[in-house]
């Protein structure tokens, strides 16, 4: 079963870039430089691949604002949201062209690009090649991350985007549940991972991003993918996958014990104990979400809960990050961040513990800050599944 | 069917550090930053995905290298083949370090980072927000594309490479074959370009990287990925597919033309004249490919072709770009590049020509440069396929 992905209406790309502008203004920059990735998404409705040739956003502080890019992708510049809108002009360039030097050009206010004393914003995923590019062409300008301006925008997600975010969830939710009813022990874990890539794609994915498949002791770490180790009876598995579904991430993370039909190998007694601090801190955290609390008041939530367990040195990792265009975005939920929660806000909230060598356990959920708490957007259970396999 | 991808042996990991050190030391520069992606695959068999947490590889001029991570990606980096091999040592950082200035103190000689004077080379895909952040931390020395060194050694595969290479090319293939015997005529480009996404996974590749459908009037755009049109009898189709299998990147493109099964439906000659001088210019650039002839002069055989056929300006592209780890990576078959090829270098050869509105058509292998002439990794018919649909 496929979701028609909601989409964001073409109208809204404009509004966005409009208020990239004038926040660029405000911030005194003299002007901001936007590269293939989420930023771009995001103001233009342009979705790209990052390439060797440069394609940017070119936003000065006041004026015109500009697509440039390669020739050969000029048609599908030119197709995007806000050029159909009349919003933006593509300004393509031919092979044997400078790109950086006409972009500097772009930015030049009365025929004078920006030289010392000024600040220019850059997309902070922008390639090392287009930002040395770029310096040699703006020498006496600083180059600085446009997040610093893009974040109060891409941070507050509209109705429109948590219904796709939603959209998401519930699809990844989907391929959890196929894959905990399938066939586990005696494939490797690379095996599964592959299905999950391909049943992401069939539950309307346009690109599946990851698929943690982390079997006994590789479970201990957080960041484990997927390995040829054959999974067994008697152990935990956890799968953390993701993908893109409208433009939009999923992120979700269960655990499940395999005990292929032998009701003797359950999980053990200090299994449930950690994973039940893991299910209580991750139910806390998300539970004191809401408007104006901060990001680190809820990373330390769940770090309370698994530290008072006597497992706080085993929770090696934040509790969260902010989840959109990007699979990581700001806000992130970690200790040292005191921006406060706003409505509209989306991140993951995935407390772990993790045992070198011998196994671990991790729950997350898409959360978004409501007008007055949290609207879970994963709907699966966040209990152990104990599943024959 | 599944290839068991063939792999890079762990002690050839040890032998390209080696070799990067000593390219780094005689080219003068302090040392270099490797980040995320196909460099520090290529260099330390570490595959990871690009994060806003600092990941690099650091490679002094002379003395010891080390791979910074964060913490939680630790496990991951130890089991690297490089760190495996004892050929470098593994520095975690905690969430709440400052990794920049860690990386700056690894670089320093007797205690003194890279100052005024110096270059310290990054490598090119590294995110902005981290280039940034290590210009912060190194204000004297001036960061350079570290390609300058690395590209003679990954321009040039080994034996080894090269049969991944071929595997992921005959995977590549196969989905080709696969899709023309399908359905085609009354389906969107998107659920065509589903299908080639999951054929590609199910033939081995770990990852689908595109899976370009245009028709119609979209195969005028050579970089259109996919749409919601709808695929009609009496039209071609431009399939560009590719992926990453054991690590290595494959990219093929084949035209189509579908009949929906009507003999009134097929091409007309406009159609077969275009067709034929893209034939023949593919074939005629990849028998042009030797060592010791350059690059642009594999493009301009291509384009000679092309615009005796009075096309030359509908050919909007270079006719190829390396491959390997990477799918579009040094070197590149472009005007003005007079590099020569080598034995072992591998490439697209994909001349196209483009009627904006009307249609277009590309036929690309990748060719590896043998001992005395091409090697062509692709297998499939380099025809028009006149396909029922």
């Amino acid at each position: 079963m496929i979701d028609a992905a909601p989409a964001i209406p073409a109208a809204r790309y404009g509004e966005r870039l409009a208020a990239a502008q004038r926040l660029i203004q405000a911030d005194g920059l003299a002007g901001a430089l936007i590269g293939v990735g989420a930023d771009l998404e995001y103001l233009a409705g342009y979705r790209a691949l990052p390439l060797e040739r440069l394609t940017i956003l070119v936003i000065p502080a006041s004026g015109p604002i500009r697509l440039v890019c390669p020739r050969l992708e000029a048609p599908g510049a030119l197709s995007c949201p806000v050029v159909q809108g009349s919003a933006v002009e593509v300004i393509p360039w031919d092979e044997t062209d400078r790109p950086a030097a006409l972009v500097a050009d772009l930015l030049a206010d009365g025929g004078r690009r920006p030289g010392q004393g000024t600040r220019v914003g850059i997309s902070e995923r922008l390639w090392a090649m287009h930002v040395l590019a770029l310096q040699a062409e703006l020498p006496g300008a600083a180059l600085q991350s446009a997040t610093g301006v893009l974040r109060a925008l891409r941070m507050i997600k509209d109705a429109g985007e948590i219904e796709i975010l939603r959209a998401a969830a519930r699809a990844a939710d989907r391929v959890v549940e196929q894959i905990a009813r399938g066939r586990l022990v005696g494939r490797t874990e690379h095996d599964v991972s592959r299905e999950v890539r391909e049943r992401l794609l069939a539950e309307g994915h346009g690109t599946a991003e990851f698929a943690i498949v982390a079997s006994g002791p590789n479970s201990a770490s957080p960041h484990h993918e997927a390995s040829d180790r054959v999974i067994q009876a008697g152990e935990p598995i956890v799968l953390d996958i993701g993908g893109l579904l409208g433009g939009y991430a999923s992120d979700t993370t269960r655990t499940l014990w395999v005990t292929g039909g032998d009701p003797d190998r359950g999980p053990d007694a200090a299994y449930l104990r950690i994973f039940g601090l893991v299910r209580e801190a991750q139910a806390r955290a998300t539970a004191a979400v809401a408007p104006g609390v901060t990001c680190e008041r809820i990373d330390a939530v769940a770090r309370e809960v698994i530290t008072a367990g006597g497992e706080g040195a085993q929770f090696i990792h934040r509790v969260g990050h902010g989840i959109g265009l990007e699979t990581h975005e700001e806000p992130y939920l970690v200790s040292g961040n005191p921006e406060p929660l706003r409505q509209g806000m989306a991140f993951s909230v995935e407390p772990g513990i993790y045992h070198d060598g011998r196994w671990g356990s991790r729950i997350e959920d898409i959360v978004v800050c409501g007008p007055s708490g949290p609207d879970v957007l994963n709907g699966s259970s966040r209990d152990l599944w104990i599943v024959d396999g």
